[in-house]
C-alpha cells in the first residue's frame, strides 16, 4: 500500500536549497513543471518563443524588465511573461519565486550564456499518488 | 503606447468576489488558466480522466480527500492530483486557493451535479503586455 499522500511545502523545499538562478522543480503538472528559484541581482535579457511564463513571488521583490516597462512583483502577486517578449528578472535582494512553465524550458530562453542551467529536482518532488483501482 | 503592464495581486483579486466554489480566472498561461477559487464545507467526489490538477492554499486549509487517504494543505503548499484520481476537496473555515488547469477544466469534472460551474473571469485578469517588435 504507498504511502499517504503529502502536500508540497514551498518554505520547507526553499529551505533545501541555496543556489542563486537555479530552478528546482518541485511538482510536475501533466507537461509542465512547478519549480522554485532564489533570486539576487540581474538576470539576462531573453525571450521564450514557445511558451508564457508565469512568475509568483513568494518573498522579496522581483522586478521583471520588460521592452514596455518595468513590473515590480511583491509578495502574493504573479504575473505571466506571454511567449516571445523579452524579458530580464532582477532583484535587489534575495527574492524566492515559483514559475510555472513546460517541461523542458530553459531559463535564458534562446538568449543562451553562462548562466543557463536546467531544472533540477528537489528529492520529494517526485510526490504522486498513483490511481486507485477503478471501484 | 500601451499602459504599463501590471501584476496580479492575489489579496487584491481575491477581495472581489465572496462566492464560494466559483472559479475566477486571473490569467492565462498558454492553454492553461490560474484561478483562484474560495471554498467552505464539502465539495463532490470527482476526477478529472485528462488532466492534472494542481491545488495551492493562500488561506484557510484544504483537506483533498482520496481514496489513498487525505492531504491537509495549508497556506504555502501545493498538491498536484494526478489525471483520473478521484477527489473530493472539503474545508472547514474558508479557504482561499490557486489553481493551475487546462482551459475547459470543470470544477466537479466527470462527476456533474449542481455544483458544476465554469471558470469566470475577474475584471482585469486579461492584462497581458503585446510583444514589442524585433530588433
Amino acid at each position: 500500500m504507498p504511502e499517504s499522500p503529502v502536500p508540497v511545502n514551498l518554505a520547507e523545499r526553499l529551505a533545501r536549497f541555496s543556489d542563486l538562478w537555479a530552478q528546482k522543480k518541485v511538482a510536475d503538472l501533466n507537461d509542465y513543471e512547478i519549480k522554485l528559484a532564489k533570486l539576487k541581482g540581474e538576470f539576462v535579457w531573453h525571450s521564450h518563443p514557445e511558451t508564457d511564463e508565469l512568475f509568483l513571488v513568494i518573498s522579496g521583490r522581483l522586478t521583471i524588465r520588460l521592452r514596455a516597462g518595468d513590473v515590480v512583483l511583491d509578495p502574493g502577486e504573479l504575473f505571466v511573461v506571454p511567449r516571445g517578449v523579452e524579458h530580464c528578472p532582477v532583484a535587489e535582494e534575495e527574492t524566492a519565486i515559483l514559475l510555472v512553465e513546460p517541461v523542458g524550458t530553459l531559463n535564458t530562453g534562446t538568449a543562451g550564456g553562462p548562466m543557463t542551467r536546467a531544472a533540477e529536482t528537489l528529492d520529494g518532488a517526485a510526490d504522486r499518488v498513483t490511481p486507485a483501482p477503478a471501484g
